[in-house]
């Protein structure tokens, strides 16, 4: 299982609408990618403002969904939502 | 619902035993915080070499945790795996 964590690091004077966020950015993803659902965090202490966590089933899963059609719409709605430039972390999901 | 996530960010000549953190140190945190599990991350790419995620019921529940009596034992057992200092993160589960 992989997961992929997208982290949105505080930064002076950056905007992020978690409304947005969790009503319309994080459904699209899940329809495009075909997915159960995503974790979504609204950071309270530490350096995220946000995250999200989308679980794969395998590395080849998660390379087709960053290929597929629909995701090029995913990202130019980041503009949408936030002025934070997404960091992107891929990992096996070990328990 | 709180979540604690702790990130193990990547460094030059930085050392991490995924198999100590997985079978002794997670299990460890585990058991002092009266947790029922936590979800464990094996950096693929990304800024991460290692993570992990812990559910909360509150805020104060968290607070307790981190005050607990075994917690500075947990600290002190970073050493012993690693050669990174965590970075902590608390954020809400909006879903």
């Amino acid at each position: 299982m992989i997961r992929l964590s997208v982290f949105y690091p505080s930064t002076e004077g950056a905007t992020f609408d978690h409304d947005y966020y969790r009503n319309s950015h994080i459904p699209l993803c899940v329809k495009t990618w075909g997915l159960d659902g995503a974790e979504i965090d609204k950071g309270l202490d530490g350096p995220n403002v946000a995250a999200v966590h989308f679980k794969f089933a395998s590395p080849e899963a998660l390379q087709a969904a960053m290929g597929a059609a629909g995701t090029a719409d995913i990202l130019a709605d980041v503009p949408n939502y936030t002025s934070i430039a997404p960091v992107l972390q891929t990992s096996e999901i070990v328990e």
